[in-house]
This record gives C-alpha cells, sequence and structure tokens, in this order.
C-alpha cells in the first residue's frame, strides 16, 4: 500500500536504513531519498537499497518529499531540521525516531513552518550494531512504537504518522510526550545508567571473575557513550524520577538482607521473577 | 586420567550431573554416585549418564568414595554433610559448587572427621536451566573456578581439588573464602539484586514499554528466588559492601545528569564502555 510518493531519511544508519528497506518492501514509499554527513554511507545506502538517492544537503533532500524522517542522534534533530525547515513541501509530515520526546517535540515543533506538521515518534527497536551495513528490513517487525502527538497535532498527521510504522509492522501505541519520557525512564534509561554503574563498581580484582550473566546484563553499557549522553540528558526529569524509584526498590532488598530477613528477600526476589516472566511471556 | 576410582555427587541437578558427565568425558573418575532426594531425578541421572549408581542416602553414598562432591542448594550443604560425614572413608576429599564461600568454608569444614578434607570451591558455570535434563559434559569448559582454601588446608588436599576441575577444562584461581565473597559480591550477587530492583522499579504503564535490552539485562532476576535467598543471605556482608560501591557509581551518574554537565556524564559513561569492552573482550 503506497503511503507515500516520496521519503526522506535523514540519518541513513542502522534504524534509517532499516527504516528504509522496510519501507520499500511494505510498497510504501515510491522513491526514498537519504540525507546523510558523508558521501561514502549515502552509497553504501544507495547500493544496499535502503535509498534511491542520497545527499549531504538537508534542504535539498527533503525537497519533494510527502514524508521526512529524523533518523541521526537526538542532539542533531534541531540543527538539520532548521536547515531544511524552508524547504519542506506544503503538506508535508515530519517525524523522528529519537528515543526522549518531551525535549525534542518542545523543540521541533515551532521549526516546522505552517501548512507543515510534525509528530513526535519512538520505535523501540535497535541492535548494538551501528551503521546501514547492519540495516535490516525486518528491524521493527513485532515491536512497539511511541507515537506522541500533542492537543495541537491535526488527526490527519498522527493517522499517517500509525499507518506508517503499522505499515513496518509495528504495534503503535500513543501517549504524551512527557508520559513516553517517565515510562522509558523506567524500562530504558535507569537501565543503561544501572549498567553503566554496575561495570564502575567493578574492581580490578573482580574483573577475571565476570560470568556470561554479568555480560548479558551489562551488554547495554557498551552502547555509544555520546549516543547516550543526548538520551539522559535530554530526559533528566525522567531518568532522576526512575533512579530515585531504583533506589527505594534497591534499599527495600538491601534493608531484608542487612537484617538477616530472609522472608522478605525472598517474597521481593519472587515478586521480580514473577513480574518478569509475566512481562517477558507477555 | 584416572584422578578418582569413585566420585560421590550430592545434588544431581544441572551443575552435579554436568561435572558427572564431564569428569566421565575427561576419564577423571572411574564410578560415579549420585545423591538425590528423588529417585525419579537420580534415575533420569543414570540414564543419561550422569551416574553410574544413585541412592537417596548421603551416608550409603560417600562409603567408598575418594571424593564428595556437594552440588545442592548452599543452605543444605550442612545438613547433608552431617549425615554423611560418619562415613567417609579415611583420606577422602569433600568440596561444594557453592556461589558463596567464607559462611561455607566456617560451617562445613569442622564438620569434617580427621583424615578428611574440606576444600571450598566455586565453578563459575552456570544456566538458566535446571535439572539434569539440561546438564551439559562441556558446561565448564573455558570457565574459571575459584578454589578458596584456608590456611589449614593441606597442600596435597588443594593440588588434587584444581587437578579436578582442570580436569574438565576450567581455568583454577585460589584466593582466600572472604575474598572470593567480596569479589563475587561485585560481579555476581549486586547484578542480581540490582536485576531485581530494575524490574521491581517498572509501573504497569511502563511494562508494555520493555524492549530486547530491558528483557537481557533483567535476565537473572528470572532465577530461583530461594536459590538466590541463600546465596544472597550468605554472603551479606561482601552484598552490602559491593551495594554501597554501587550507590556511589549510581550517585556519580545522577549528580552529573541532575547538574546537566554532559561532560562529566559522557566521560563515566565512556569509562563504564571501555571497561566494560576489555573485560568481555579478555
Amino acid at each position: 500500500m503506497t503511503l507515500w510518493n516520496q521519503v526522506t531519511i535523514i540519518g541513513t544508519g542502522l534504524i534509517g536504513g532499516s527504516l528504509g528497506l522496510a519501507l520499500k518492501q511494505a510498497g510504501a514509499a515510491q522513491r526514498i531519498v537519504g540525507v546523510g554527513h558523508r558521501q561514502t554511507t549515502l552509497d553504501r545506502a544507495v547500493a544496499g537499497g535502503a535509498a534511491d538517492a542520497g545527499t549531504l544537503d538537508p534542504a535539498e533532500g527533503v525537497r519533494g518529499s510527502d514524508l521526512v524522517v529524523l533518523a541521526t542522534a537526538v542532539g542533531l534533530f534541531e540543527p538539520l531540521l532548521a536547515q531544511a525547515a524552508g524547504d519542506l513541501d506544503d503538506g508535508a509530515l515530519v517525524i523522528d525516531v529519537g528515543s526522549t520526546k518531551a525535549q525534542v517535540v518542545r523543540t521541533l515543533t515551532p521549526l516546522v513552518p505552517e501548512g507543515r506538521f510534525f509528530v513526535g515518534c519512538h520505535p523501540i527497536a535497535g541492535s548494538e550494531k551501528r551503521g546501514v551495513d547492519y540495516a535490516d528490513a525486518d528491524l521493527f517487525a513485532g515491536a512497539t512504537c511511541v507515537v506522541t502527538p500533542t492537543d495541537d497535532t491535526p488527526a490527519e498527521a498522527v493517522a499517517r504518522t500509525v499507518a506508517t510504522w503499522e505499515a513496518v509492522g509495528m504495534h503503535v501505541v500513543q501517549m504524551a510526550p512527557a508520559a513516553h519520557d517517565r515510562l522509558l525512564g523506567e524500562v530504558s534509561h535507569l537501565p543503561h545508567v544501572a549498567a553503566a554503574a554496575l561495570v564502575l563498581t567493578v574492581t580490578p580484582d573482580g574483573e577475571p571473575l565476570t560470568g556470561t550473566g554479568w555480560t548479558d546484563l551489562t551488554r547495554i553499557a557498551s552502547a555509544d557513550p555520546a549516543l547516550w549522553r543526548d538520551i539522559l540528558a535530554t530526559n533528566t526529569e525522567g531518568v532522576v524520577r526512575a533512579l530515585e524509584a531504583f533506589e527505594q526498590s534497591l534499599g527495600a532488598l538491601r534493608a531484608a538482607l542487612a537484617a538477616g530477613d530472609t522472608a522478605t528477600l525472598q517474597r521481593l526476589l519472587a515478586e521480580a521473577k514473577e513480574r518478569r516472566d509475566r512481562i517477558v511471556g507477555r
């Protein structure tokens, strides 16, 4: 089902490249233009089928497109959209794939001229890997995408945004940007901070004793520090709130342990197991 | 290389069953006797080749063996060894596979009669799976085993213990029981507490937004609560000490975030990534 005549994807890395492949595979876009900051990356995106053409110039890249997707690191959305905003086609829809939403929506919405629309999005899909060479048309299939319209977002823009993510196989949920940030603080940003703190806690003597459990548990600490700095810094409130809740949970476990209260300790561990088994098995 | 004429493995679950298979495969034991608390489990251990014979009676099980391995949950070591101690052969070596060492060594050492020897061990190998049906002769290959002799342990007993773990492919390191507990507190027990606390922090609205990163990071929270209650409760000091260090690491990340100090935030995240990449790649 063709949703778009021409889609511009700004940032043809793992996510942008995978979206290009997925939109093509679904027949949802007739033509895809990639915008990048290195010609070699653009060439690889075109060679791999993630885009039909590429340009280094965001303004040139968005001309003639009815959908523009911001798929770079969160910190680059604002300058890139500012460069391209004056060249957006009348009626064009701009969406993003950023991991935080309140600040992104607040910053980008006023940059979009009248008659063009912005809808914040967070497809919860990804990989440790980076770059268009790992792009995968099935990256989004079966995963959840959060779409964060505001009270001012036209229903038509929301509907077309939802249809786009559904076209690549995602389950879409809608909520306000602040609600997204609070919840992602709990399930994504806090775990990242915790994984980094766990790594920093290991002393040199402990390093040789780490096993497969430790490796699994700390995997996300090996993600790109600059990317995560931006994610955390654009959701300070959500992350601090999640950290406070986490410290309470940790404190309850620690108090039971320190008091020798093995009944409470087991109850808390059992509650965690039951909740995780239910969440993972859903 | 035959190290043992007869080995008794008390507790033929995943670890005990795997050790039986591995000792046989290495030719390190001529005969293996399994001791369990359910006949069906023993029957499956024998049918699967992890033991040559099985008994429900620990005292009967250890007779005629020159090596006895305690491979049940940590909390059962003391009562089981108490039942069997009087029937240990002269010169028999008793080892365990428990995840904590100071309390285990302190409790079990006086139970072993003169002329028999106890050496604490912790093979850092395992799986989420439980039970002899998942036993794997290669479970230990390439992993680390910590052996924790005391000042009173005869060198001969230590040497035979080390040879046993090396026979099944493990890299053996020796340290005092308290050092083991402090380091395992950092790399295993703390991560388990953190994973449980992360699960308990997620609100019902956040549950549908968990992704593969969250699933990986919290995997160990789905382990057996009773088993982990025992592990944590027998290493209170090590776990509380690790929790204190963890809270300091968390606090440093949180302070940088709350202060908007993105340079420090990135430095901490980069330090965690560098350390993890080095540890995992070692």
